[in-house]
């Protein structure tokens, strides 16, 4: 076991490695002039602020719950896991946000000199966040996974250690609850306020210096596109594979491995299908360094995405051939495994093969996924030429046509999400989906370098603006941002995807957890006759759909109003600048910049507060009020139902609103671009309506619904855990 | 049995009764001046000819619908009950709509001399359509059941006789989707297309009579809102009574029922069961007709929504005490009744007084749900207002805030159907539930009556408006239509909150179907050694839930594309009218009425037939393609799943569209009163966009997720009916 490890180990180090060397060649890059530093200087100072306070924040609530935990479960483990989680997930956000707020100017620069050296910049540092993302992830686990099995002397499947890779994955889901919501109110708070009062109001453009709130929007685009995403991304690749590795211990516990020639293995069973999830993260982390060499643009090509799309199509490639090797190593193809589950009645087999094949099926979910959202989302395409259009008779039909193409952006994920869960069922039954999704992960340092990318181009033309460069320069930068939006867009889609598969298989460590302590009542004394009947005919499984079904509800009704809040805070305050101090709007007076930042701050901080809690009360307020008037098995089926129901109303909600979110976005850029009368026409101002409505949509609610789906569910595995260490 | 019908089906003749006499009092009113009469003449005309052509393409797919019944059943029952319920519930549709299109006319004139005689002419109209719809579906299912049992001499838990209620259940849900969607699209094609065209490009008022549009909005309202609205609660009440029933004919199959004395009654339990809905609904048809002689304004009071909430109250107090009497006649309080489940697992006692209670629990979630309603749609209430200030920063916030609040809306009621099921449910099981719905059902006459008044005063204004009346005449219809917007906004509530829940009971229906059909091998041979896991463990389970929920989003991204085409299409022709005739804008030519009638009606019906096969398709689909790759269990599991998931998104769905639908529409109400600018002012202009995006939200996609969710239940119904009647 301890041997395996080492190589994962490795790929996390090599990951943190390119991290280091990259960034110290990003950092190496020239500045610019005087002006441009001290606008990245104001970014940077507004950033750090931000997010100090951000984490200041979650330390508090961070260390209730860690007191808690230490308190209920009287075991350091899930108390130290969390932590562990926490910290390295604080960090990946904290450090992509240093490296983007310092490349964002670097690729202002860049991008003046020519349009394939912006490109370089801006994608280096994007893949400085998406290499830490997935190294420090895969190295928060394996190494806690090592020194409980090695030093702390347990064996792996101990009740011990999967408790403290759910503690883990909790400390990881909770900053990413907070970051995702934080950062998405902050930035759209200062986006959506910032523009109503500047290009509508005072009739200035868009990252006008005049406009107080075009540092905080700049601050917003690092804290909530790339800390926040990172933290998003660190959360579902830790909570994916935790969860892969606690279904293997369970599913496998019984499993007798039989080698080539009959005899027993000594490589357990269960520590083969808990380090194999392992093994495929470190192998791809690996394929997505080798990805990264190959985004480059040819001289003379403009063909930006294209050149993106080489990084991730030649990651896929590699990573069939790690897969390959990577199940070979560990699991034979050949070899044959019978599973029974813990109640003795389902029994299953399949080969290493058959794994195989589903991490292959979820490199091809991945990237049908990516197709599906570029189409959505894509200007070339129908949906947001439709949007486009409908801008031409208004407001109102640009805002039915997006809300139109945003529900229909649902039905093929759904489609492909269903054939993917079918087809890796039938392969391989519930593992067999988990490796899906495992592998799907696997290729988060690609996807977030693609995504990370965005808020530095996006920052890169803010100050190319805001230093008044050659109108040359914004054009090479709005190029770069253009792609931008489409993989953010792009990596939204595959991470709600992922999102959506990785809490079935949180919804299946849970049930297969329950009837496993179920099965063992001598050892989990609570658990003493509890058969819970999650069958859709126990009306408890009917209200646990129905509370789970409101909770993305609830949580993007909150999202969507803390950003109508703090945009106004924000309207308020660049109007009252400009209202007492005249001279900012003729450039004799530099706005406050840092009290627009601070103001939405707060404003961010205490709207971010309730809306987390949802989903950690959730399942301990179903489990209370259903275990009081019904049994203990109702209760459990009832947190169990609540578990699918947020998943499934969560899914298509945060599809339909990212979808919709970026083809409004690119609607306007559609118009922009000189379509049905450009800039400054009827239909243009129809869709800056549709794009201000996308903006929380896309950016705030749409993206938080997904570590919100899983906090819900990492809860309810921590329920468990803690009733299974009650005595009688 | 034959003799407990008999007051019921009296109950559904009074009912009609009523309509008749009421009829001919609102006939008997004067119909105002020429100019009147020929406008009303218009509406009268068009509407005839809208739903002349949307039945006639409905007979069409019935015609297919009833040859496929009759030849797949090889039995001319359920083709008989299909083409009952069909009949019926277009005929109640129609005459609503024949008596609403004569009603708006003499509303104007009666509004002309007093509120209180324009409220009364409104009403009454309302209730005409309210009693048909409760009196024609009543009677349609126990004439229908009388003459099996009777006549033709079957047994009222006859196979023959469930599947006969089922098919009626479809006939009337296959009316409701089309009539729901088709009028959807129309009234909303015409509003938003008009609008546009004529507010907004041409600058002339609301329902100005040089609008060629105007005539169809005035149609719309009698197509969509009361034909669409009949059909709606018709389907809603004939399915759930006939789930009640066909629920009742399962659950107590072996349940031998002992008199006060210990001797066996010869009142069967399953005759007493099914008889009980079917009192429930006769009872509350006598107190609604009771509840309308209270809707009236005391002299000199202009409190019209308390004049109505009064008829509400009323029906609802003596609701409770008809509740009693039926239950004591049927179920005494005192008895108590041991359910043993078809595959003898469970096992539950209930007493009659456990049903009684059952009952009130369904009216006090009624009067919740219209609560709440009235809370998020209300102009006094916060979430409106916050709509209406949001407004004052633009378009895009007032919509942001929009889709906040909608998504809020959805929680309570959500909460509250939670409730109502824990409680029933430990009240009576799965009956127990199914009796809350059918008593929130059994006030339908009295609710159809509330939401039947909107589109008349509606429409009343529309004719002061282009018959140029005076202005204190459409002050006092406007007036009575901000009410009319209230009570629609609050039965859309309480139509969603019931057909959620009477979903529930067809899902109860489907899952103790199979299981008694998988009990019973010997007769049911395709069923044997069938047993479906709907265990939320099953992932075909889970593919089901996400197929299901898939259905609600990409039907509404249909409804409100169509819409958005209906729109355009009108918004070109009366483009085009004002071109050609330049004589329509200085009043010396008149528009071409009719013209835009028919190509609306065109655009409605043809958008309406794809998203309506939706669900009529989506369970078989699912069937055949899990049924392909796994086993016939895991296919019937698969679409029973699919009928939560489509519960589950379907519900949210429809609860926020027709909330967030109703806060933007009084949110620009509340400013057109003078707030935040008044008419005219930006703030205005926003909220017009939030009203425009709110119409095909609350008026299209969401009512139309109703019928659709009861579609995809009643499709797999007959599906599980169709297996059974086939040999081994």
């Amino acid at each position: 076991m301890t041997f395996g490890l080492v190589p994962v180990i490795l790929a996390g180090l090599i990951a943190v490695a390119y991290g280091v060397v990259t960034t110290r060649q990003v950092m190496a890059l020239p500045q610019g002039n005087e002006r441009m530093r001290e606008i990245a200087g104001a970014i940077q100072e507004g950033a750090k602020a931000y997010l100090g306070r951000q984490y200041t924040t979650i330390t508090l609530v961070g260390l209730v719950v860690l007191v808690g935990l230490a308190f209920f479960f009287r075991d350091w483990i899930p108390a130290t896991g969390f932590a562990v989680g926490a910290i390295l997930s604080g960090a990946a956000g904290y450090v992509g946000m240093l490296i983007s707020v310092r490349a964002n100017v670097r690729t202002t620069e860049a991008a003046s000199r020519s349009l394939a050296g912006g490109l370089d910049v801006a994608f280096k540092s994007g893949a400085v966040t998406g290499m830490l993302v997935a190294g420090l992830a895969l190295l928060g686990i394996s190494v806690f996974f090592l020194v409980l099995t090695g030093p702390v002397g347990l064996e792996p499947a101990d009740r011990r250690v999967i408790n403290g890779l759910i503690a883990l994955s909790l400390g990881a889901s909770l900053i990413s609850v907070f970051a995702r919501l934080g950062g998405g109110i902050f930035t759209k708070g200062a986006d959506v306020g910032g523009d109503l009062v500047g290009k509508v109001e005072a009739g200035i453009p868009e990252d006008d210096p005049r406009n107080a709130a075009t540092i905080a929007d700049n601050v917003g685009d690092n804290v909530g596109d790339c800390a926040g995403m990172a933290a998003d991304l660190f959360e579902t690749y830790v909570v994916t594979i935790a969860a892969t590795m606690v279904l293997g211990s369970i599913l496998f516990a019984d499993t007798i491995l039989l080698g080539v020639n009959g005899e027993v293995s000594d490589f357990t069973a269960v520590e083969r299908f808990m380090l194999y999830p392992l093994a495929i993260g470190g192998s791809c982390i690996l394929t997505s360094i080798v990805g990264t060499y190959f985004v480059k643009l040819s001289s003379g090509s403009t063909n930006v995405m294209g050149a993106l799309y080489k990084g991730l199509i030649v990651t896929g490639l590699f990573s069939i051939l790690a897969l390959a090797i990577v199940t070979a190593l560990i699991t034979p193809f050949g070899e044959t495994y019978d599973v029974v589950s813990a109640d003795g009645e389902g029994m299953r087999s399949f080969t290493g093969l058959s794994l195989f094949l589903c991490g292959l099926v979820g490199l091809v979910v991945t990237a049908l996924i990516v197709w599906v959202t570029e189409y959505y989302t894509g200007t070339r395409y129908k949906p947001v030429r439709s949007v486009a259009l409908a801008s031409e008779s208004g407001h109102g039909t640009n805002v039915i046509q997006g809300l139109a193409v945003a529900m229909e952006a649902t039905a093929w994920p759904a489609l492909i999400i269903i054939a993917g869960i079918m087809t890796t069922f039938g392969l391989a039954g519930l593992y067999g989906i988990a490796v899906a999704v495992t592998t799907m992960l696997a290729l988060a340092g690609m996807i977030v370098a693609l995504d990370a990318f965005g808020p530095v181009t996006d920052n890169a033309g803010g100050i190319a603006e805001m230093a008044e460069l050659d109108g040359a320069v914004r054009d090479t930068t709005d190029a770069l941002d253009a792609v931008g939006n489409t993989t953010k867009a792009v990596t939204k889609g595959y991470a709600i995807g992922s999102a959506g598969l990785g809490a079935l298989v949180l919804f299946a460590a849970y049930a297969e957890d329950l009837r496993y302590f179920a099965a063992n009542p001598d050892r989990y004394p609570f658990f003493q006759g509890v058969t819970p009947d999650y069958s859709l005919i126990n009306p408890y499984v009917i209200v646990g759909l129905f509370a789970g079904g409101l909770l993305p509800f609830l949580f993007g009704a909150m999202a969507m109003k803390a950003v109508g809040k703090a945009a106004s805070r924000i309207v308020e305050e660049v109007r009252r600048q400009f209202r007492e101090n005249p001279g900012i709007m003729d450039r004799t007076v530099k706005p406050d910049y840092a009290r627009a930042v601070s103001i939405l701050t707060g404003a961010a901080i205490r709207q971010m507060i309730v809306p987390s809690l949802l989903p950690i009360l959730g399942p301990l307020v179903v489990y209370a009020v259903v275990g009081t008037v019904a049994t203990k098995a109702d209760a459990l089926a009832a947190v169990g139902a609540m578990l699918m129901g947020v998943i499934v109303t969560g899914l298509f909600l945060a599809l339909s609103m990212t979808a919709g979110g970026g083809a409004w976005d690119n609607a306007k850029k559609y118009i922009e671009d000189g379509n049905h009368g450009g800039k400054g026409s009827e239909a243009h101002k129809a869709a800056v309506t549709g794009d201000t409505v996308g903006d929380p949509y896309k950016d705030t609610a749409g993206p938080a619904v997904n570590p919100m789906i899983k906090i819900t569910n990492i809860v309810a595995l921590l329920l468990l855990a803690y009733l299974a260490s009650l005595g009688a």
